[in-house]
Protein backbone atom coordinates (compact mmCIF):
# COMPACT_ATOMS: atom_id res chain seq x y z
CA UNK A 1 0.00 0.00 0.00
CA UNK A 2 1.07 3.30 -1.02
CA UNK A 3 1.93 5.76 2.01
CA UNK A 4 -1.15 8.35 1.26
CA UNK A 5 -3.22 4.80 1.82
CA UNK A 6 -1.63 4.08 4.58
CA UNK A 7 -2.07 7.49 6.07
CA UNK A 8 -5.85 7.45 4.89
CA UNK A 9 -6.31 4.10 7.01
CA UNK A 10 -4.14 5.84 9.80
CA UNK A 11 -6.73 8.61 10.15
CA UNK A 12 -9.74 6.89 9.39
CA UNK A 13 -8.12 4.51 12.62
CA UNK A 14 -7.60 7.65 14.68
CA UNK A 15 -11.32 8.78 13.93
CA UNK A 16 -12.62 5.51 15.34
CA UNK A 17 -14.41 4.91 12.10
CA UNK A 18 -14.53 2.85 8.87
CA UNK A 19 -15.24 3.44 5.32
CA UNK A 20 -14.62 0.01 4.31
CA UNK A 21 -18.43 -0.18 3.67
CA UNK A 22 -21.22 0.61 1.16
CA UNK A 23 -20.92 4.61 1.30
CA UNK A 24 -24.45 5.55 0.94
CA UNK A 25 -25.92 7.85 -1.07
CA UNK A 26 -29.14 10.24 -0.20
CA UNK A 27 -30.96 10.14 -3.16
CA UNK A 28 -31.30 9.29 -6.95
CA UNK A 29 -27.73 10.23 -8.20
CA UNK A 30 -24.21 8.97 -8.51
CA UNK A 31 -21.11 9.70 -5.87
CA UNK A 32 -18.48 10.36 -8.64
CA UNK A 33 -18.44 10.96 -12.06
CA UNK A 34 -15.38 11.27 -14.21
CA UNK A 35 -14.70 13.81 -17.00
CA UNK A 36 -11.41 13.25 -18.52
CA UNK A 37 -8.59 13.34 -15.72
CA UNK A 38 -11.63 15.49 -13.60
CA UNK A 39 -13.51 14.01 -10.85
CA UNK A 40 -16.31 15.18 -9.76
CA UNK A 41 -17.80 13.81 -6.18
CA UNK A 42 -21.27 14.40 -4.92
CA UNK A 43 -21.99 16.31 -1.73
CA UNK A 44 -20.91 14.17 1.43
CA UNK A 45 -22.49 14.12 4.60
CA UNK A 46 -21.04 12.92 7.77
CA UNK A 47 -22.39 9.42 7.46
CA UNK A 48 -21.21 6.28 8.99
CA UNK A 49 -22.55 3.17 7.17
CA UNK A 50 -26.21 3.87 7.47
CA UNK A 51 -25.87 6.62 9.73
CA UNK A 52 -25.02 10.52 10.11
CA UNK A 53 -22.86 10.77 12.95
CA UNK A 54 -22.77 14.50 13.53
CA UNK A 55 -26.16 15.79 13.26
CA UNK A 56 -27.81 19.49 14.03
CA UNK A 57 -26.70 23.14 14.48
CA UNK A 58 -23.49 24.15 14.67
CA UNK A 59 -23.15 27.18 17.52
CA UNK A 60 -25.99 25.67 19.32
CA UNK A 61 -26.06 22.19 19.76
CA UNK A 62 -22.75 21.01 18.06
CA UNK A 63 -19.75 22.48 18.94
CA UNK A 64 -16.72 23.87 16.95
CA UNK A 65 -14.79 20.04 17.48
CA UNK A 66 -17.67 18.44 17.05
CA UNK A 67 -18.39 20.32 13.35
CA UNK A 68 -14.63 19.96 12.61
CA UNK A 69 -15.03 15.88 12.81
CA UNK A 70 -18.37 16.19 11.01
CA UNK A 71 -15.83 17.90 8.27
CA UNK A 72 -13.39 15.48 8.90
CA UNK A 73 -15.75 12.55 7.99
CA UNK A 74 -17.08 14.24 4.89
CA UNK A 75 -13.79 14.41 3.71
CA UNK A 76 -12.88 11.00 4.80
CA UNK A 77 -15.49 9.87 2.04
CA UNK A 78 -14.67 11.62 -0.67
CA UNK A 79 -11.33 10.06 -0.07
CA UNK A 80 -12.69 6.88 0.08
CA UNK A 81 -14.13 7.39 -2.86
CA UNK A 82 -11.42 8.66 -5.01
CA UNK A 83 -9.30 5.78 -3.42
CA UNK A 84 -11.79 3.37 -4.79
CA UNK A 85 -12.42 4.59 -8.19
CA UNK A 86 -8.84 5.16 -8.79
CA UNK A 87 -7.23 2.04 -7.15
CA UNK A 88 -4.90 4.03 -4.80
CA UNK A 89 -4.45 7.83 -3.45
CA UNK A 90 -1.92 7.89 -5.54
CA UNK A 91 -3.79 8.47 -8.55
CA UNK A 92 -4.64 11.99 -7.09
CA UNK A 93 -3.03 14.69 -8.77
CA UNK A 94 -4.50 17.35 -7.30
CA UNK A 95 -7.62 18.68 -4.92
CA UNK A 96 -9.49 21.63 -6.97
CA UNK A 97 -11.91 22.39 -4.95
CA UNK A 98 -14.06 21.85 -1.95
CA UNK A 99 -17.17 23.23 -0.82
CA UNK A 100 -18.01 23.19 2.92
CA UNK A 101 -21.44 23.82 3.77
CA UNK A 102 -22.67 23.65 7.77
CA UNK A 103 -25.92 24.87 9.09
CA UNK A 104 -25.25 27.14 12.24
CA UNK A 105 -26.68 29.68 14.03
CA UNK A 106 -27.18 33.23 12.55
CA UNK A 107 -24.39 34.12 14.76
CA UNK A 108 -21.72 31.28 14.08
CA UNK A 109 -19.10 33.15 12.34
CA UNK A 110 -15.94 30.44 12.21
CA UNK A 111 -16.97 28.63 9.13
CA UNK A 112 -13.53 28.79 8.33
CA UNK A 113 -12.32 26.61 11.63
CA UNK A 114 -14.84 24.39 10.66
CA UNK A 115 -13.61 24.02 7.14
CA UNK A 116 -9.86 23.54 8.38
CA UNK A 117 -11.30 19.82 9.55
CA UNK A 118 -11.47 18.99 6.16
CA UNK A 119 -8.81 20.86 5.01
CA UNK A 120 -5.93 19.41 7.22
CA UNK A 121 -6.61 16.63 6.66
CA UNK A 122 -5.99 16.50 2.60
CA UNK A 123 -2.85 18.15 3.67
CA UNK A 124 -2.17 15.60 6.41
CA UNK A 125 -3.21 12.50 3.77
CA UNK A 126 -2.02 13.79 0.17
CA UNK A 127 0.87 15.85 1.21
CA UNK A 128 1.34 18.59 -1.68
CA UNK A 129 -1.46 17.44 -3.96
CA UNK A 130 -4.18 18.00 -0.85
CA UNK A 131 -3.51 21.54 -1.10
CA UNK A 132 -7.17 23.14 -2.50
CA UNK A 133 -9.16 25.95 -3.06
CA UNK A 134 -12.11 26.30 -0.97
CA UNK A 135 -15.34 27.98 0.05
CA UNK A 136 -16.77 27.34 3.51
CA UNK A 137 -20.67 29.00 4.02
CA UNK A 138 -22.94 28.89 6.98
CA UNK A 139 -26.54 27.34 5.93
CA UNK A 140 -30.03 27.36 6.91
CA UNK A 141 -29.86 23.11 6.50
CA UNK A 142 -28.63 20.05 5.30
CA UNK A 143 -30.02 16.77 4.09
CA UNK A 144 -30.97 14.41 7.23
CA UNK A 145 -30.17 17.22 9.44
CA UNK A 146 -26.26 16.62 9.07
CA UNK A 147 -24.19 19.15 10.25
CA UNK A 148 -21.83 19.55 7.56
CA UNK A 149 -21.85 18.75 4.11
CA UNK A 150 -18.67 18.73 1.72
CA UNK A 151 -18.41 18.45 -2.19
CA UNK A 152 -14.57 18.30 -3.85
CA UNK A 153 -13.48 18.57 -7.33
CA UNK A 154 -10.07 16.28 -8.02
CA UNK A 155 -8.01 16.08 -10.59
CA UNK A 156 -6.51 12.06 -11.80
CA UNK A 157 -2.87 11.77 -12.44
CA UNK A 158 -3.22 11.28 -16.35
CA UNK A 159 -3.67 7.25 -18.12
CA UNK B 1 -35.53 14.86 -33.59
CA UNK B 2 -33.48 12.53 -31.26
CA UNK B 3 -35.06 10.39 -28.88
CA UNK B 4 -33.46 12.41 -26.08
CA UNK B 5 -35.12 15.38 -27.42
CA UNK B 6 -38.14 14.09 -27.96
CA UNK B 7 -38.21 12.78 -24.04
CA UNK B 8 -37.58 16.33 -23.11
CA UNK B 9 -40.33 17.74 -24.77
CA UNK B 10 -42.70 15.33 -23.57
CA UNK B 11 -41.54 16.36 -20.54
CA UNK B 12 -42.36 20.05 -21.11
CA UNK B 13 -45.72 18.64 -21.70
CA UNK B 14 -46.35 16.56 -18.90
CA UNK B 15 -45.29 19.56 -16.53
CA UNK B 16 -47.16 21.92 -18.10
CA UNK B 17 -44.85 24.16 -19.31
CA UNK B 18 -43.14 25.35 -22.37
CA UNK B 19 -39.68 26.01 -22.22
CA UNK B 20 -39.05 27.89 -25.71
CA UNK B 21 -39.50 31.29 -25.34
CA UNK B 22 -36.60 33.37 -24.24
CA UNK B 23 -34.78 31.94 -21.20
CA UNK B 24 -35.02 34.69 -18.84
CA UNK B 25 -31.71 35.72 -17.05
CA UNK B 26 -31.59 38.06 -13.56
CA UNK B 27 -28.66 39.91 -14.34
CA UNK B 28 -26.14 40.89 -16.26
CA UNK B 29 -24.39 37.74 -17.14
CA UNK B 30 -24.78 34.73 -19.20
CA UNK B 31 -26.62 31.41 -19.08
CA UNK B 32 -23.70 29.40 -20.20
CA UNK B 33 -20.18 29.36 -20.77
CA UNK B 34 -18.67 26.36 -22.83
CA UNK B 35 -14.53 25.93 -22.26
CA UNK B 36 -13.85 22.98 -24.72
CA UNK B 37 -16.33 20.46 -23.99
CA UNK B 38 -17.36 21.46 -20.11
CA UNK B 39 -20.41 23.41 -20.29
CA UNK B 40 -21.39 25.50 -17.14
CA UNK B 41 -24.70 26.47 -17.23
CA UNK B 42 -25.44 29.88 -14.35
CA UNK B 43 -28.23 28.99 -11.73
CA UNK B 44 -31.55 28.64 -12.57
CA UNK B 45 -34.91 29.73 -10.77
CA UNK B 46 -38.60 28.03 -11.83
CA UNK B 47 -39.32 30.61 -14.04
CA UNK B 48 -41.19 30.47 -17.47
CA UNK B 49 -41.71 32.73 -19.72
CA UNK B 50 -41.57 35.87 -17.09
CA UNK B 51 -43.02 34.47 -14.31
CA UNK B 52 -41.31 32.46 -10.99
CA UNK B 53 -44.13 29.76 -10.95
CA UNK B 54 -42.64 28.11 -7.15
CA UNK B 55 -41.71 31.17 -5.02
CA UNK B 56 -41.79 30.89 -1.11
CA UNK B 57 -40.17 28.96 1.68
CA UNK B 58 -39.88 25.04 1.34
CA UNK B 59 -41.19 23.62 4.47
CA UNK B 60 -44.06 26.26 5.49
CA UNK B 61 -45.55 27.94 2.43
CA UNK B 62 -44.03 24.94 -0.26
CA UNK B 63 -44.98 21.60 0.06
CA UNK B 64 -42.04 18.53 -1.01
CA UNK B 65 -44.08 18.40 -4.17
CA UNK B 66 -44.00 21.42 -5.18
CA UNK B 67 -40.57 22.07 -4.19
CA UNK B 68 -39.91 19.35 -6.31
CA UNK B 69 -41.80 20.51 -9.42
CA UNK B 70 -39.39 23.77 -8.62
CA UNK B 71 -36.45 21.33 -9.02
CA UNK B 72 -37.76 20.02 -12.38
CA UNK B 73 -38.86 23.62 -13.83
CA UNK B 74 -35.40 24.80 -12.65
CA UNK B 75 -33.46 21.25 -14.69
CA UNK B 76 -35.58 21.76 -17.57
CA UNK B 77 -34.36 25.11 -17.89
CA UNK B 78 -30.99 24.18 -17.79
CA UNK B 79 -31.68 21.04 -20.75
CA UNK B 80 -32.97 23.98 -22.43
CA UNK B 81 -30.14 26.21 -22.15
CA UNK B 82 -28.28 22.73 -23.56
CA UNK B 83 -30.13 21.96 -26.46
CA UNK B 84 -30.00 25.37 -28.24
CA UNK B 85 -26.24 25.72 -27.88
CA UNK B 86 -25.38 21.83 -28.85
CA UNK B 87 -28.47 21.68 -31.42
CA UNK B 88 -29.75 18.56 -29.38
CA UNK B 89 -29.33 16.95 -25.93
CA UNK B 90 -27.20 14.13 -28.05
CA UNK B 91 -24.39 16.84 -27.52
CA UNK B 92 -24.44 16.00 -24.00
CA UNK B 93 -21.63 13.87 -23.27
CA UNK B 94 -22.47 13.45 -19.05
CA UNK B 95 -23.80 15.62 -16.45
CA UNK B 96 -20.97 16.55 -14.30
CA UNK B 97 -22.61 17.95 -11.16
CA UNK B 98 -25.76 19.82 -9.80
CA UNK B 99 -26.32 21.65 -7.20
CA UNK B 100 -29.68 22.26 -5.67
CA UNK B 101 -30.11 25.06 -3.62
CA UNK B 102 -33.82 25.77 -1.80
CA UNK B 103 -35.16 28.49 0.43
CA UNK B 104 -36.16 26.67 3.63
CA UNK B 105 -37.21 27.02 7.02
CA UNK B 106 -34.81 26.03 9.97
CA UNK B 107 -36.48 22.14 10.31
CA UNK B 108 -36.67 21.06 6.98
CA UNK B 109 -34.54 18.38 6.26
CA UNK B 110 -35.56 16.63 2.61
CA UNK B 111 -32.87 18.68 0.74
CA UNK B 112 -31.93 15.53 -1.40
CA UNK B 113 -35.68 14.47 -2.05
CA UNK B 114 -36.12 18.17 -3.36
CA UNK B 115 -33.05 17.59 -5.34
CA UNK B 116 -34.41 13.95 -6.89
CA UNK B 117 -37.30 16.07 -8.81
CA UNK B 118 -34.58 17.30 -11.08
CA UNK B 119 -32.15 13.98 -10.70
CA UNK B 120 -35.26 11.70 -12.22
CA UNK B 121 -35.69 14.27 -15.07
CA UNK B 122 -31.77 13.73 -15.51
CA UNK B 123 -31.99 10.69 -15.56
CA UNK B 124 -35.67 9.97 -18.10
CA UNK B 125 -34.40 12.34 -20.43
CA UNK B 126 -30.84 11.84 -21.09
CA UNK B 127 -30.36 8.12 -19.76
CA UNK B 128 -27.12 7.09 -18.62
CA UNK B 129 -25.24 10.30 -19.70
CA UNK B 130 -28.15 11.70 -16.80
CA UNK B 131 -25.94 10.11 -14.16
CA UNK B 132 -24.67 13.06 -12.12
CA UNK B 133 -22.91 14.19 -8.65
CA UNK B 134 -25.39 16.26 -6.12
CA UNK B 135 -25.03 18.65 -3.79
CA UNK B 136 -28.00 19.71 -2.18
CA UNK B 137 -28.71 22.67 0.29
CA UNK B 138 -31.08 24.66 2.40
CA UNK B 139 -30.52 28.36 2.22
CA UNK B 140 -31.79 30.98 3.46
CA UNK B 141 -33.32 33.20 0.49
CA UNK B 142 -32.85 32.78 -3.03
CA UNK B 143 -33.54 35.64 -6.06
CA UNK B 144 -36.78 36.80 -6.75
CA UNK B 145 -38.31 34.86 -3.58
CA UNK B 146 -37.38 31.34 -5.87
CA UNK B 147 -37.55 28.34 -3.97
CA UNK B 148 -35.80 26.38 -5.86
CA UNK B 149 -32.02 27.40 -7.91
CA UNK B 150 -29.98 25.00 -9.65
CA UNK B 151 -26.91 25.25 -11.16
CA UNK B 152 -25.26 22.63 -13.92
CA UNK B 153 -22.02 21.49 -14.73
CA UNK B 154 -22.01 19.44 -18.07
CA UNK B 155 -20.08 18.02 -20.50
CA UNK B 156 -20.22 17.89 -24.31
CA UNK B 157 -19.22 15.33 -26.96
CA UNK B 158 -16.00 16.50 -28.78
CA UNK B 159 -16.70 18.32 -32.10
CA UNK C 1 0.83 47.56 -18.77
CA UNK C 2 -2.22 46.62 -20.86
CA UNK C 3 -5.44 47.94 -21.54
CA UNK C 4 -7.54 44.93 -18.96
CA UNK C 5 -4.73 45.58 -16.14
CA UNK C 6 -5.30 49.07 -16.46
CA UNK C 7 -8.73 49.04 -15.93
CA UNK C 8 -7.83 46.61 -13.09
CA UNK C 9 -5.63 49.56 -11.36
CA UNK C 10 -8.18 52.18 -12.28
CA UNK C 11 -11.42 50.23 -10.68
CA UNK C 12 -9.26 49.96 -7.36
CA UNK C 13 -8.66 53.45 -7.15
CA UNK C 14 -12.58 54.13 -8.25
CA UNK C 15 -13.51 51.55 -5.30
CA UNK C 16 -10.82 53.80 -2.61
CA UNK C 17 -8.65 50.16 -2.24
CA UNK C 18 -5.66 48.43 -2.87
CA UNK C 19 -5.17 45.20 -3.59
CA UNK C 20 -1.28 45.26 -4.20
CA UNK C 21 -0.76 43.49 -0.49
CA UNK C 22 -1.03 40.00 0.83
CA UNK C 23 -4.20 38.54 0.12
CA UNK C 24 -4.53 36.86 3.28
CA UNK C 25 -6.73 33.97 4.12
CA UNK C 26 -8.93 32.66 6.37
CA UNK C 27 -7.80 28.55 7.21
CA UNK C 28 -5.77 26.37 5.64
CA UNK C 29 -5.87 26.15 1.83
CA UNK C 30 -5.13 27.67 -0.61
CA UNK C 31 -6.42 31.02 -2.84
CA UNK C 32 -5.98 29.62 -6.18
CA UNK C 33 -5.11 26.13 -7.98
CA UNK C 34 -4.58 25.75 -11.85
CA UNK C 35 -5.25 22.70 -13.56
CA UNK C 36 -3.94 22.64 -17.11
CA UNK C 37 -5.58 25.50 -18.37
CA UNK C 38 -8.72 25.58 -15.72
CA UNK C 39 -7.82 27.97 -12.34
CA UNK C 40 -9.92 27.65 -9.44
CA UNK C 41 -10.26 31.01 -6.98
CA UNK C 42 -11.18 29.88 -3.38
CA UNK C 43 -14.40 32.12 -2.09
CA UNK C 44 -12.96 35.48 -1.24
CA UNK C 45 -14.54 37.84 1.48
CA UNK C 46 -14.71 41.28 0.99
CA UNK C 47 -11.25 41.62 3.21
CA UNK C 48 -8.81 44.83 2.10
CA UNK C 49 -5.39 44.31 4.01
CA UNK C 50 -6.03 42.21 7.47
CA UNK C 51 -10.39 43.78 7.41
CA UNK C 52 -12.90 42.35 6.17
CA UNK C 53 -14.50 46.06 5.14
CA UNK C 54 -17.97 45.01 4.39
CA UNK C 55 -19.40 42.68 7.49
CA UNK C 56 -23.11 42.20 8.94
CA UNK C 57 -26.39 41.04 7.86
CA UNK C 58 -27.54 42.50 3.84
CA UNK C 59 -31.21 43.37 4.33
CA UNK C 60 -31.07 44.96 7.76
CA UNK C 61 -27.35 45.63 8.73
CA UNK C 62 -25.97 46.09 5.35
CA UNK C 63 -27.85 48.06 2.32
CA UNK C 64 -28.11 46.65 -1.30
CA UNK C 65 -25.51 49.45 -2.03
CA UNK C 66 -22.74 48.10 0.67
CA UNK C 67 -23.65 44.55 -0.48
CA UNK C 68 -22.46 45.66 -4.09
CA UNK C 69 -19.30 47.44 -2.77
CA UNK C 70 -18.73 44.09 -0.93
CA UNK C 71 -18.99 42.23 -4.07
CA UNK C 72 -16.91 44.48 -6.02
CA UNK C 73 -14.38 43.80 -3.23
CA UNK C 74 -14.21 40.04 -3.59
CA UNK C 75 -14.17 39.98 -6.76
CA UNK C 76 -10.92 42.49 -7.29
CA UNK C 77 -9.53 40.39 -4.91
CA UNK C 78 -9.79 37.33 -7.15
CA UNK C 79 -8.83 39.05 -10.61
CA UNK C 80 -5.56 40.52 -8.30
CA UNK C 81 -4.78 36.53 -7.34
CA UNK C 82 -5.46 35.64 -11.53
CA UNK C 83 -3.28 38.46 -12.64
CA UNK C 84 -0.41 37.78 -10.39
CA UNK C 85 -0.83 33.92 -11.48
CA UNK C 86 -0.81 34.99 -14.82
CA UNK C 87 1.39 37.88 -15.04
CA UNK C 88 -1.52 39.98 -16.61
CA UNK C 89 -5.32 39.61 -16.61
CA UNK C 90 -4.48 39.60 -20.96
CA UNK C 91 -3.82 35.66 -19.76
CA UNK C 92 -7.91 35.48 -18.91
CA UNK C 93 -9.19 33.37 -21.83
CA UNK C 94 -12.92 33.72 -19.68
CA UNK C 95 -14.54 33.79 -17.00
CA UNK C 96 -16.16 30.50 -16.26
CA UNK C 97 -18.41 30.57 -13.16
CA UNK C 98 -18.72 32.56 -10.31
CA UNK C 99 -20.87 31.97 -7.29
CA UNK C 100 -21.55 34.59 -5.24
CA UNK C 101 -23.16 34.02 -1.41
CA UNK C 102 -24.36 36.72 0.72
CA UNK C 103 -25.68 36.52 4.75
CA UNK C 104 -28.74 38.10 4.48
CA UNK C 105 -32.22 38.39 6.09
CA UNK C 106 -35.66 36.11 5.54
CA UNK C 107 -36.72 38.37 3.27
CA UNK C 108 -34.12 39.57 1.09
CA UNK C 109 -34.71 38.41 -2.39
CA UNK C 110 -32.50 41.19 -4.68
CA UNK C 111 -29.12 38.59 -4.33
CA UNK C 112 -28.92 39.29 -8.28
CA UNK C 113 -28.71 42.73 -7.69
CA UNK C 114 -25.67 42.51 -4.89
CA UNK C 115 -23.87 39.76 -7.56
CA UNK C 116 -24.72 42.75 -10.20
CA UNK C 117 -21.77 44.36 -8.75
CA UNK C 118 -19.28 41.72 -9.29
CA UNK C 119 -20.42 40.82 -12.68
CA UNK C 120 -20.47 44.86 -14.21
CA UNK C 121 -16.34 44.54 -13.03
CA UNK C 122 -15.93 41.49 -14.60
CA UNK C 123 -17.67 42.57 -18.11
CA UNK C 124 -15.89 46.13 -17.44
CA UNK C 125 -12.44 44.85 -16.40
CA UNK C 126 -12.22 41.72 -19.13
CA UNK C 127 -14.46 43.17 -21.87
CA UNK C 128 -16.26 39.96 -23.72
CA UNK C 129 -13.65 37.99 -21.80
CA UNK C 130 -15.59 38.93 -18.54
CA UNK C 131 -18.81 37.29 -19.85
CA UNK C 132 -19.84 34.18 -17.13
CA UNK C 133 -22.07 31.78 -15.71
CA UNK C 134 -23.11 32.88 -12.26
CA UNK C 135 -25.16 31.65 -9.38
CA UNK C 136 -26.57 33.71 -6.22
CA UNK C 137 -27.59 32.43 -2.70
CA UNK C 138 -28.47 34.33 0.21
CA UNK C 139 -27.33 32.07 3.28
CA UNK C 140 -27.10 32.40 6.89
CA UNK C 141 -23.95 33.02 7.72
CA UNK C 142 -20.26 33.51 6.28
CA UNK C 143 -16.75 33.71 7.44
CA UNK C 144 -15.25 36.50 9.89
CA UNK C 145 -19.50 37.94 9.72
CA UNK C 146 -18.48 38.67 6.04
CA UNK C 147 -21.27 40.49 4.08
CA UNK C 148 -20.84 38.52 0.84
CA UNK C 149 -18.30 35.58 -0.62
CA UNK C 150 -17.68 34.77 -4.26
CA UNK C 151 -15.63 32.16 -5.81
CA UNK C 152 -14.20 32.02 -9.43
CA UNK C 153 -14.03 29.14 -12.18
CA UNK C 154 -11.81 31.14 -14.65
CA UNK C 155 -9.88 29.85 -18.00
CA UNK C 156 -6.08 30.48 -18.92
CA UNK C 157 -5.02 30.90 -22.29
CA UNK C 158 -3.20 28.42 -23.32
CA UNK C 159 0.99 28.49 -22.97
Amino acid sequence: MSTRDDRFTKAATDLGYSFDGELKLGGNYVALVRDGNTIYISGQVPRVGSEVVVTGRVGSEVTLDRAQLAAKICVMRALALLQRSLGSLDGVRSILRITVYMQCTPEFTQQSEVADGASELLFSILGEAGAHTRTSVGVQQLPKNASVELDLIASARGA
